[in-house]
């Protein structure tokens, strides 16, 4: 993970929202456009950012340690979640990519194609020298709470398991709680799924604080960034609070 | 995608009705037969003509850039639907293809099958020298309507996120309106789908020049030409709407 | 399809029954001897013959082309049927076939593992210079009637759109109707499915006679040679009307 | 099958009822032991012993030729059987087999998996000279009796046409229906399956004695043998009935 | 086994839980960091070490032989259990593992599944020199009782017919009971599954001198001595139990 780390901590620019929630759901005339997010990577000085192969085709240019989420699925279907591998690690690699990413649905009744897929994909990209990125997202009709302290834990501690390099998790609320999850993942650097916009920067400013202050190595941002109407001024008060 | 267009604009003739509806949906006693497809494709001056792999083998002649259809489905086949590649991307080289084109059904519940085969396509299309065309369709139990302003702006965003080159996908029925889907589509090239044969030919131009007005690259049509009594005169209209 | 076509003409005895049937739904102690089949295929100079391939195995001896039956299910199962490759292209090879078949039951729930596959066997049996015939059998709780015009020319044009040398379908009853079949089918061999034995031999001669009149290339005849009591005595008939 | 035959004729010993149906079912303290069975094989002057991979690798020593079945399952596992590939063909080569066996529950909703995997079994078999057994058992919903003569034949004709070089099916019950069966078969050996343990030596012997005359090659017993007082005795009395 | 195995017996130390249950169900602040279970396996001086790949990546140190559990999944999902395979057994090679373990739901839905992937997995282990390691569960709608002498020696049973050169099983509770499945396992060596804390030190040990009396190998302990608070006083109490 040494690419996308500075100090040991990390700050990572995700946009693969127009895959999994849509356009409409989360873009405006601004941020549909992906030069907009690339600039705001490199303009905000993030460790790293997050891109599905098509956009990293067109847009990636180099400015930002790139990594590619190899499996997508669209919100527009329902029941159990599954989230195949769109696009093969040598493809990321040719892409330019410092680490690959990939979701799994922990708890799904589809979890065991993903924990399949998910185990040759990290053998593949370490081989090829890249770490392997885990969004570990609990869902599913099994699922109560995917952001209970239990829950949120199993899904940091099913990244060490399965030999991920980092996972990406949804926060419990409380530092207390969320160090927890950082100690089940024993290593494994852990980011917080940034999420849906915050009702205030200073509420998710808070729950970065929160995070940072539980042993994690930083966060996944995306909607907090650029649905801001000041997207680098909100990377420059992320920036300091991860990296003090 | 340089094959199949004119100054960035492009007008695809499609026949893969016979398989996707039937001969008897679509076809009379002359389109039924697909030399007067390949006939009309060159002499209406078509950017690029649209096969399944058994079409190509036996019509297509060269005088029109060839996409070949890599999946298909019946229409008699009702549930979630799903549709698996038939030709493989080496085949369809050699029958002369420039493009290949895949067809994935957003929010079916074979959804990830779809997206994980055409992963594959896309990146050896790509290997090849060749484009990857991917006709977005939202469908299944959990779609709603097709035709809104969000689902065509997903579809297109699919497109783009998967890596196509370009994306067939409906008509929202204003310019405003699919105008965000080809923001969403940041690049990749728009084709309207065709559709139904419309009640006038100037309902279906009207449409056409939404299309355009909005900022897509073209559309790929077939029954509003080869239904239509006079298929040439028709293509010299859709011309003159594209290419303005 | 040349190997069996005589003046573009053809007759094929099939005799997969066995397998699709059970012994004990067609056949009698003459006609489950293999031995007698391929006698009967021999003197009554049909242009093919077509076995599964353990049949093949033992009892085709060189004296009729061989088409081998690449997929097969028995009539035990019940539901969307779906029928699986049992025998490689290779295989087929090494037996001497001059053709692979494979049946596709089209609009069951199935039919894109059917597609798929046979998608592969007609390009791996064309790089081997045979031709792939294709069973396409309309079937599944979405069909209605398997006899209907519209229905049966689906299945033609199928086998067209997929790449099939030739189709073996269900005849519609008429001539008018089953004309519209091999229009679709636009150039693709057709063969009439013998189907169950005929009332009358004159009965059966007529629908046959309807075929060929429909412009058909001819027939895969089965039960209605193999369980006549006079088997040579039908296939000169046949013969009669299909050369005429 | 010359491995296994003497004069034609072929007398198995069966001995996978470990997996199939659990040690519970059908041992005793005696009987659970490899060895005992792998000695009876010897001393019972068999033409053939069977067993999974595991039994043969621990137990098996060259005296009477081995049979390897490749699949199987438990019968805790509930509604439609299937039962899949556990040993490969290369496998059961490198432990002395001669050849090897793989069940088909015939009529069973996962039929064509099965169908599909012993074809690629059978061809890999043949190439490396071994013969492909087909224990073929009708089973499922769909099946209403597994002994009557349709379904014994169509298991044993369903042999023939997948190519396999010897059947185990079940006894009908008499000769004469038996007969039918071996005929269906065309010349692929049959062998009785032995079943449940009858109530007398004699019951058994009956039945054997219908078999033989009826066509058969002989058979495959397992219970019948190692779960008799006098197992050698046993086997003594069979093959007096086997090659007379 | 001879790397596990110390005068035939063996006491291995397992640590798969936090993917299995998660870390809330079994961890403690000691206890979830992996660090501290390689020290108690060598402390304790356990035979083997039994971790996934992600654990045994970052935290073995080869101060005790390792087991790489090749296959897991989480206690979030519901319905007929499945676990598939997350490492390959070349990966396994590379950590330094001397054997690899793999899960076994027997009796579940998808026990054939999982049938095959062990089939392969012993195979590929065998050939690298590795033994295959079977956790034997019998799960699903279909079982009853899995700590019945019946069921427990079917477990035991399976293990042996597939070819496993161990298998851990539940206790049935009594030496009488859980020594048929000794017999049942025919040299296959048997481990106990340490299962849930025992009420007491006294309780458990009381268990594994059951399991020593009733000629197993010994057990694959993990929560009984981790959660203990005292771990290697524990481990020399279950040390003496079995090399006795």
């Amino acid at each position: 993970m040494a690419a996308f780390l500075k100090e040991g901590k990390s700050m990572l620019l995700a946009y693969d929202q127009g895959l999994e929630h849509g356009p409409s759901a989360d873009f405006n005339e601004r941020n549909v456009d992906p030069a907009m997010i690339m600039e705001t990577a490199a303009k905000g000085r993030f460790n790293g950012v997050v891109f599905q192969k098509g956009v990293a085709e067109r847009f990636y240019d180099g400015r930002v340690p790139l990594i590619v989420k190899l499996n997508g699925k669209s919100s527009l279907v329902k029941g159990e979640p599954i989230s195949r591998q769109v696009c093969s690690v040598e493809q990321a690699v040719s892409l330019g990519a410092k680490g690959v990413g990939y979701t799994i649905y922990l708890g799904s009744s589809s979890e065991s194609e993903m924990f399949a897929e998910f185990g040759r994909i990290q053998e593949e990209a370490h081989a090829r020298g890249l770490p392997a990125i885990a969004w570990i997202y609990p869902r599913g009709a099994s699922v109560q709470s995917d952001t209970s302290k239990e829950v949120v834990a199993y899904a940091a501690r099913t990244g060490l398991e399965l030999g991920a390099d980092a996972v990406k998790i949804k926060y419990t609320g409380d530092p207390a709680s969320f160090s927890w999850a950082v100690r089940a993942a024993a290593g494994v650097k852990v980011f917080m799924s940034g999420g849906p916009k915050a009702p205030t920067d200073d509420d998710f400013i808070a729950q970065v604080r929160g995070v940072i202050q539980a042993g994690a190595t930083g966060l996944a941002v995306g909607r907090n960034v650029w649905q801001n109407s000041d997207p680098i001024g909100m990377a420059d008060k992320l920036r300091k609070v991860i990296f003090t």
